[in-house]
């Protein structure tokens, strides 16, 4: 089995274009508006282990441990690369404050603890080995990025005390986790520790799931947390989309530990019947917010799409994953596609906002359509970003997500060196020193210079979106990698990705999009706002030889303008008209980065556009 | 104030083509189908006013009056044609309960006498006033088709009775019915009668609508039974459709018996408004189930449209009354559009099933798109027709409306003739007898002679469909009908209506249309079913220059072929490709009357098409 060495974030320093300006973000405003709000809301203060039912505080929720917990981990990788008074006060806070409240036989939860003591691993369907997960991941972040341990002690006991409940003493009142995450954490613990216990647990969860098929209760099927069958057979992305690529992410990890091929053939059906038949063109995945799951082949409404910002990281994480057990540039691909689009898309502009849901279309009229009755009874996206969410999962998912992004970038084992994103940074790993110049994705230039690489190979992906590129050394291609021979100890290697704006269309079965093109660049998908064009969005037609052209770069990217179709004004006092007697009219419309929108205005939006 | 009198089916005779077969198949099944499901489930028993809670006897539902009503009525129509002993019989069943039962205050209604008699006239959201309304429509139909009136004796007590309790004594809990149909009942059986205390009730009613601006409670606000605004200033169709479109045919009555200005302007409003921007292009009207209502302006989506049977009766009637009150080819236009499509969908072909629904396009797969959660949250129509159902208003309304189909034909004044709808028929009204000879709408060739017309007018509607008609007589064009001296005491008059096959556009604020063509021939619009075509139905796309031709009669009318277009499958695996990588196919497809869906098998449909 292949098994390339992801490079760490830790190694990779994004030092201009597009992410520096991202992380720049991150670091000076969301890391802290997120803090602001967790804190308004008494998330932070829950550590304090001081609340008492009737008391004024705050009632902590089941999940707000794995809200901090991602903040935690966020900080963890701003520290690595900047010192940061304000944030490490906050993160000596909570760590001793975990230290303070941890159970002597090792349990730490907040909820289990002050609300509902006596429910400790009695339901299924609320999140303690989630929670445990995200502090897991932070506590391994912390120790990796500053050499802070004190929380991965904490966990460790924690983890010694799930295991003998779940494993040895099965005293449990279920079997496997009803929301995944804990089985990726364990393996990064593993990954960091060489601690083997870390490894057994995640093993016992990844092969035990499916074997006691049921669900987590109430209104939810047994597939809703995958747990319909074991994880070996299952084929078909199914139920709760960031439960799946969690554990999606979970398994592919499991397939390189356990060396399982059988696990690795899963993991790649999951993948190609997410990315073939499931996935939404800015990489996010979630057709229906009821169970915020997957549903059927080719369902992918775009007004009512679920496609949850953390849904879309965690179909990243499991990508980042496969893309070291098979070489094969899809997967690259594929965390691209989501990087650029549906990712980003849950962050506004001013970095203090976030979607939780990133539809692919707005009608704001759908609002207000019911003017007869009290309860509508629909259930639509909203149309605005927020600071904070009750369910607050995203931003700090956000903020992780970018701070970390440089894990996304390169690969190494012996022989060869990996490129599978192209930022402009500078990564020194396996003995070698890369540096790659671009301004991906705003061209499709890439200058990359490696020292101290000479004779290895150089696999640059070919991004699945580039009709045509140029190298200036002689390559092949292997499963959408050019194989680049390095022949000196400092030697370059130019790329020219050809880069210009494309309509796209979907599978003819994919209802939604039938008779609509959507517009990109590179791996930017490209949104048409009301505030842009002088007509109703779902009656602009682009052209067969539609002329587009750049315009500025407002949005870090730039926009894009063309000469669309409206439908002129009836010209008799009717609903409907013979097509003969219907006239069209040129209308330029701008189109900007779909990761842009609603951020200048609450109006109508649309990602796939009619043509003619 | 124009002000024309409609002829009575009872002195037209359909004496050929479509409708011929439609009132022999109402009159030989579908009447008896309706009369047997209303048996078994106990609607005519319970006429026996027997029922005793916790007896086995199924339970009265507060509108179960009006169901017989209107079973009663249809029967009535029938019997004028035809003796048919078995409805007599049940008739005479029906009519000599109501005269054993009823109150001898004259109050009758089965629900609030058997299950809650405390509560008569109390809850607005019941039906007693609609209830009384059918039942009076029915006693002056039995008057007028077989001089039976038994019925209607009881119902001037009953009428008697409410003016004494709403106008006199002002004694019940609410002002105006929360279920409008009593109006155009009243102003019916003045019509019938000339007896103006029936008048003066209608008058009542209708006048006091709107001043006590309140909802009939639960989740309706108070446009849901247009009471929202006195009567005269609404000018926005609002609300429950079928109440809405009761009232405004009431309102017609009104501005005619009222001699008022004002309400016409208010019914020239609302008719303006439904057909201009509310109603789908079947003639249906609902966008919503949600209130079983009018939504926004343009908000006319096709696969969860409502677009009740009943309502697109309900709207045929308002316009049937608007034609004689003015001169305007619309309103008969709108009658046809809803008498070929929107209602006549709601009959199976064997004539025994019915929709309550018409939606304007299926989609099985939406069915079972929630794979991972027990309630989906969703609602759609259904897909096969029943035989009867639980609020089981439409069946007896469809059999009602084609029995009495020839009242939209024609009309009188002293000097003219009008002619607005094309059925083969002999009508003598007038002093004149008027034949049409014609297959219409099989095809567009009329031969209308009249007898004993000599030097009247002869208003024949050209059909707003009609781009291109021949007469072989002079004439001169009035608000779309044609307008022909008649010199002789017995003159032909032939006129030949172009009807090819037409693609008809939606007026661009439809978002549910954009880029999607309807195809209609004459007043019939066509629709797609899935055993028609091979490829998903969305990707079905009508090339600009669509050859159609037609095909055989299996449902009335031909059917029509196409060659259209379809996408060819990916030729690389992926779910979305460029524009430029994807390639089209012919695919020949048949198109069938969008009234005749759902007769072959249960699959997708769809009446708008894309193009391309």
């Amino acid at each position: 089995m292949e098994k390339r060495t992801a490079v760490s974030y830790r190694n990779v320093n994004i030092t201009g274009g597009f992410w520096k300006d991202r992380q720049a973000l991150n670091r000076n405003t969301t890391i802290y508006a997120v803090e602001d709000r967790f804190a308004d809301t008494g998330r932070f203060e829950a550590f304090n282990f001081d609340y008492t039912p009737g008391s004024d505080k705050p009632k902590p929720h089941f999940f707000w441990d794995s809200d901090i917990a991602k903040w935690l981990e966020s900080a963890a990788y701003i520290l690595a690369k900047t010192p940061d008074k304000r944030l490490q006060a906050r993160v000596d806070e909570v760590v001793e404050n975990v230290q303070k409240h941890q159970d002597p036989n090792g349990y730490f939860n907040i909820y289990h603890t002050v609300v509902e003591p006596e429910n400790r691993f009695r339901l299924m369907d609320h999140h303690e080995l989630y929670c445990l997960g995200h502090l897991l991941e932070s506590a391994v972040a912390l120790k990796e990025a500053v050499g802070d341990t004190r929380l991965l002690d904490c966990m460790s006991r924690y983890v010694d005390y799930v295991a003998r409940v779940f494993v040895e003493e099965k005293s449990a009142a279920f079997k496997v986790p009803g929301h995944e995450e804990i089985e990726l954490a364990l393996y990064r613990a593993y990954r960091c520790t060489g601690d083997e216990k870390y490894r057994r647990l995640a093993d016992h969860f990844i092969n035990a799931r499916g074997y006691d098929a049921r669900s987590i209760g109430g209104w939810c099927l047994d597939n809703y947390c995958q747990n319909h069958m074991p994880v070996r057979e299952q084929t078909e992305a199914m139920g709760h989309c960031v439960r799946a690529c969690y554990l999606y992410a979970g398994m592919a990890d499991a397939a390189r530990y356990m060396d399982d091929p059988e696990m690795l053939d899963a993991c790649r059906a999951l993948f190609d019947d997410i990315t073939l038949r499931k996935m939404y063109i800015t990489g996010g995945i979630g057709s229906t917010h009821c169970g915020e799951a997957f549903t059927v082949p080719y369902d992918l409404p775009n007004d009512t799409a679920y496609t949850e910002t953390c849904a879309a990281i965690a179909l990243a994480m499991f990508a980042n994953r496969m893309k070291d057990l098979e070489l094969d540039a899809k997967y690259a691909d594929t965390a691209e596609l989501a990087m650029y689009n549906g990712i980003l898309s849950g962050l506004s502009l001013d970095g203090v906002g976030f979607f939780y849901e990133n539809p692919l279309e707005l009608n704001l009229s759908d609002r207000t359509r019911h003017t007869t009755v009290r309860d509508p009874g629909e259930r639509l996206p909203i149309t605005r970003r927020k600071e904070v969410f009750d369910c607050s999962c995203c931003p700090p998912n956000v903020t992780r997500f970018i701070a970390s992004i440089g894990d996304y970038a390169y690969s190494a084992d012996g022989d060869a060196v990996y490129v599978h994103q192209y930022f402009e940074s500078e990564a020194v790993f396996d003995g070698v020193t890369l540096k790659a110049d671009t301004a991906y994705p705003a061209d499709g230039r890439v200058v990359l210079t490696l020292k101290g690489a000479k004779g290895k190979t150089l696999y640059a992906r070919v991004p699945g979106w580039c009709r045509r590129f140029d190298a200036d050394k002689p390559c092949c291609i292997k499963n959408g990698y050019a194989a680049f021979t390095v022949g000196q100890d400092d030697e370059t290697f130019t790329l020219q990705f050809d880069m210009p704006v494309i309509t796209v269309c979907a599978d003819p079965r994919v209802r939604a999009n039938a008779g609509k093109v959507a517009v990109m660049r590179g791996p930017v998908v490209y949104c048409l706002e009301a505030i842009d064009a002088n007509a109703p969005l779902a009656d602009i037609r682009l052209p067969h030889d539609a002329a587009f052209s750049l315009k500025g770069s407002e949005f870090g990217l730039p926009s894009i303008t063309v000469n669309a179709v409206r439908t002129q004004e009836f010209s008799v006092k009717s609903l409907y008209l013979p097509l003969s007697d219907v006239k069209s009219a040129p209308l330029p419309v701008t189109l900007i980065p779909y990761y842009a929108f609603a951020n200048r205005s609450e109006c109508d939006m649309r990602v796939w556009i009619g043509k003619c």
